[in-house]
């Protein structure tokens, strides 16, 4: 079969539905250099404005999964992942794998770099002396397979078509287009094997997802797109008005996850991360009910089990486990500089996004792709919406190698939270499951 | 000034208006090779599917103006061009030139080749024996003096940007954007200096828009825009249902202009022809009336003034005048062969797009960019709607030189006379102006 590039776009353009060969034609043409970036870069202009249907959406799938190579797992064991759609401050996944592991799952993650304002699970892994995370699809198989699980990059040759497709919908302003956003997600979901899927779908300002109607339409959408690969699909909506847990950057955060698996509970992570392992266990067969799943989860965390899955995980892919008994093995910023309130008052409003860019700033986060990071470098944010601040008192701390750099990122965090004098509330954390 | 691409895109992909400056930043520099293809065909897009505001529309026209040379008359001469929107069978510029010109005017006019179903004004004029249309801004403003009009090319300096976009464009789906339609002509329009301009738009199954609230629409923009620049603007919206006057293809269309200028009425041509001059001379500030105007036209027809002046023209394109008293020197073609009606009844529709595709098929029209075109193919084709047919009766004819492309294009012909057995009206040919 052989289309005009130009009729396939104007046929999209105009709304009409595109047949799976139509779309083969366009999408496996580009990464065979068939079909050149501007034509691309028209048709997902027009895929923004003009959407997919259901069955383009699985085609479009489909083709992307098929241009590379997809990993398989034994159907008698419990293979589950999660996905998020990122927030700031967002360890989960690092939590949640050897938990899951723990109670028995197989968990095959890949995961990614931070760009924008959220980290990546991959760069927070980094900052632990020795880890690698750059395996191939065999040796990842056998990891996960050998440990319940494995947290490793994306390589080469699985969905090939998204790495490339990304790059060109990140220069051309079409990153938030709910059917784009589907296909690169839900792609890479079937392509790792896991027959099982829950997604944390992130709300809020520090989300790009602001609102709860446009998430649960992206749900219907991935929730949709799995079954018709026969993946079960789970969404839970979460609420990502503030930054997630304590502590926000790369070795900062994985120390608060070996506290967390050690058995310190602090509350919006425990609460968001114990609903994602309750349902994660049910979906997958583990549990066979809410309170079964729950005592699974307390159990392998009371236990230590969970936190010995972790030092597994860390010795199978080559970095030191000593970091989870000694975390002065992990990397550590030489200054701690206090940030306090500049006006007393209840937190009504904390603008995620902005702590995200003021860590940027510190060199935790990438503004390029090539960007070096600063592993150690973060800060201390332990209020939350609804927490009361009194002028003087300590909103937090900076952690950084750079005192230049201090001023800039302490000013950026401190307008970041909104205060009133009205008493505001805490505010929901899981909003819809 | 410097701004985020992608930034710039997003802002027009979300419907907000974009300053002068960064449309400036986005097309002066894309031509200058800072802006790649693929984000440029995005913002396309973007603006094909938000459109943009009456100001966005002059600044961008604005824009690709000054991206060349901008040709400037006497203030005291009375300069007047006509723009058509394309039609099939329209050689109006080719009549219309040189009666404008015997009535006093100034004709400075910028044609092109023919891409897709419609005939260029270019490709018409070089089936000419020896004449040229590649001059320079310089020449071409000294033949419009020297003889009050010339047709040329577009050079390379004038309205450079144009030319680069519009072949995005055309390989992109973004050629039907009416704020992008508007900043192509008028740019061209503007920069060859005249200052008074009449509209020919057409509407109907030959042309690209199919109704009167479409074309209103176009006609709206083209006259704020030129408006913008101090040019007075007059639209004339006319039926392109049926192809223009009785033959199509190039050297027959300059054979029936000369006969049109030699005082033969072709009626549709003779009545859109006659509007568009009529409103020309009085815009102009030529002819201080209709009734003035309508003498002026008789005239110069009557009197040969217009003839003499086509024949003037020739000669200082380095043409052969000869052609028009010995219409034996144009090329050609070395059969006519008659299509006959396959049925009786009224004609109540013609396709003429698909007459198009059935010329370009025989040679007369381009399929691709560099496609060598034989000039004395083309078809005689008299019967309008509303006519009645009886089978087997003459429909027309096709002149070729090659017998087996003869079958194909009759049959595309005879199908694009669609007859009905109730007796259907002639159309009205001027719609409103």
């Amino acid at each position: 079969m052989s289309y005009s590039p130009v009729e396939i776009i104007i046929k999209k353009r105009n709304g009409e539905q595109l047949s799976e060969s139509e779309l083969k034609f366009m999408f496996q043409g580009y990464i065979e250099n068939q079909i050149p970036d501007y034509q691309m870069s028209a048709l997902l202009m027009a895929i923004y404005h003009k959407g997919m249907k259901k069955s383009e959406i699985s085609n479009l799938t489909s083709i992307y999964i098929n241009s590379g190579r997809i990993i398989t797992f034994p159907e008698d064991i419990a293979t589950v992942d999660k996905h998020s759609t990122g927030g700031v401050g967002d360890k989960i996944s690092i939590i949640l794998g050897p938990i899951m592991a723990a109670c028995g799952a197989y968990v095959p993650m890949i995961s990614g770099r931070g760009l924008g304002h959220t980290g990546g699970t991959l760069d927070k892994l980094d900052s632990i002396p020795g880890l690698r995370t750059d395996f191939s699809e065999k040796e990842f198989r056998k990891l996960v397979l050998n440990n319940g699980y494995a947290i490793v990059s994306q390589t080469e040759s699985l969905v090939p078509i998204d790495k490339h497709i990304y790059a060109l919908r990140d220069v051309t302003g079409t990153i938030e287009s709910l059917p784009l956003i589907t296909a690169s997600i839900m792609s890479k979901k079937i392509a790792e094997g896991a027959r099982n899927l829950v997604i944390d779908l992130k709300i809020g300002s520090g989300a790009f997802i602001r609102n709860l109607e446009a998430a649960r339409k992206l749900g219907k959408l991935l929730t949709n797109t799995g079954n018709s690969f026969g993946q079960n699909v789970k969404i839970i909506y979460t609420n990502m008005n503030s930054p997630l847990g304590e502590y926000v950057g790369n070795s900062l955060e994985i120390l608060e996850s070996i506290h967390f698996l050690q058995g310190k509970k602090i509350p919006d992570l425990y609460q968001i991360t114990r609903r994602l392992a309750i349902t994660m266990l049910q979906i997958a067969g583990i549990s066979s009910s809410e309170t079964v799943a729950v005592e699974h989860f307390d159990n392998v965390l009371n236990s230590g089990a969970a936190l010995e899955r972790f030092k597994l995980m860390i010795q199978a892919q080559e970095g030191d486990p000593a970091v989870c008994d000694n975390p002065q093995l992990l990397p550590r910023a030489r200054y701690e500089i206090p940030i306090e309130a500049t006006d007393s008052g209840w937190i009504e409003a904390i603008d995620s996004q902005n702590i995200g860019y003021a860590l940027i700033g510190l060199g935790a986060g990438r503004r390029k792709i090539n960007d070096q990071l600063d592993y150690s470098a973060g800060a201390y944010l332990p209020h939350k919406i609804g927490d009361h601040l009194e002028r003087g008192a300590r909103l937090g701390s900076i952690f950084c190698n750079n005192l230049h750099l201090v001023d800039e990122a302490a000013g950026k965090i401190a307008d970041s939270f909104h205060l009133t004098k009205q008493p505001t509330k805490h505010q929901e954390l899981i909003l819809e499951y």
